[in-house]
């Protein structure tokens, strides 16, 4: 019987990302990370701060996978409003989180003390629950499914860490690259008869262009090693039957 | 009068930024482009190397943007979909373009011939017209709005460079950055007044970790250059006012 799929969905919010002032790093960041926890990252929005975008994206994407994660919009500036918006996309209430609010006390007690804007980083959808944050004062906030996340990478990355182990998954994608310099339109039909060939497995080609030869690496994905093996191992036999050199591991 | 505000869209097609395995770099790359074009990046979807989810991103963005660009799964083998998925959004028919396979069979001329797999990249929904490629064989596509390119950035950048000052665009949307070594959180109230008092005028503030000390820059973003200006000049007498230190330029 073929397994359960776990799927979340990531909404990425900021006007910074769409004006390409910063690079986003969550994506990747978050991708690898729920790979490990036995869930698929399914699809990506990236929204502005912009009320209306976050809870289309949020509402659409919660509707159809297991999880959905948020990135951005969580500080004590005006353009932070992901929580107001993800409020409203699940028709709750804002208040302000008894513990969230004792943490943030705790953390702005020699630097200043807890302002009114700093308040607002203690602001959750009614029902939440916090998710710690030991990078700076602002936790995260999960609510039943959904979880809102820091957009600065390292603070994301530590919120992830204190939720890891703690989501339901199934077996992890896992995958294995094998690398040839070959141009991958001369070996296009060669990859599609091994796919074709091992049902449940994928396998993605990625060209490139380097020390002045073409290559590509053929990476090869499945929840099942053994399939995995079974498909590298005609791969293999197949390029190494047209006189070619396959790099185990990528080139 | 308001001027009217030109919007794209961007789907990014391809399991491996899904996956973790590739950084995204073409979100940023074409972002600034775009706004080089007086074009603002309105939303951004990734989806997988599925049809359905093309077809459905495409559809539902194509919709509300004046553009849709999509990047990745234009090459030679099985995983390249987005031609086929495009031509059924469209509800168009593929077809093989006699200039992109001219293009190819001259390329290929000396690298092996035009075999079938490489004569899979001369597809085209049709009705499409070709971007030039220096970089490799395979030429991007046209279809009145929607810009079909390839997913390796230097490829992708080179389509953009065939691109520049073809697409009707309004005025770009230009920015200025200033940055205070500062909490956010100290300065919010400050923010929120600047942004309220300067209609057309979006702040963004971005906090950072750096040297041992926390500090932020502010992004103040519009169409208009004495609009910004203006804006920053009040920014900047309200934190000077309370003693702070502005840097020109950002932090």
């Amino acid at each position: 019987m073929a397994e359960r799929i776990w799927t979340a969905a990531l909404v990425v919010i900021g006007d910074e990302i769409l004006s390409g002032r910063t690079q986003d790093r969550n994506v990747a960041q978050i991708a690898v990370w729920l790979n490990a926890q036995g869930i698929r990252l399914a699809e990506v929005r990236v929204v502005a701060d912009r009320e209306e975008a976050i809870v289309e994206a949020v509402n659409a994407l919660r509707a159809r996978n297991d999880y959905l994660f948020t990135t951005g919009g969580i500080g004590p500036t005006h353009d932070d409003i992901t929580v107001d918006a993800i409020a409203k996309a699940l028709g709750v209430e804002v208040i302000v989180h008894p513990e969230a609010r004792a943490v943030l006390e705790k953390h702005y007690a020699t630097r200043g003390g807890l302002t009114e804007a700093r308040l607002r980083m203690a602001r959750v959808p009614e029902g939440a629950e916090l998710i710690p944050n030991r990078m700076s004062g602002a936790p995260g906030i999960r609510h039943g499914s959904i979880f809102i996340l820091a957009g600065v990478p390292h603070i994301t990355a530590g919120m992830l860490d204190a939720l890891t182990g703690t989501l339901e998954g199934g077996a992890p994608l896992v995958s294995r690259t094998i690398g040839c310099w070959v141009a991958e339109s001369e070996v296009a039909d060669l990859l599609r008869k091994a796919e074709r060939d091992h049902p449940g497995v994928a396998i993605g080609s990625y060209p490139f262009f380097r020390e002045g030869r073409v290559g590509a690496n053929f990476v090869v994905r499945a929840t099942e090693t053994d399939a995995i093996d079974a498909c590298v191992s005609s791969l293999v036999s197949a390029l190494e039957g047209e006189g070619r050199t396959v790099v185990d591991g990528g080139i």
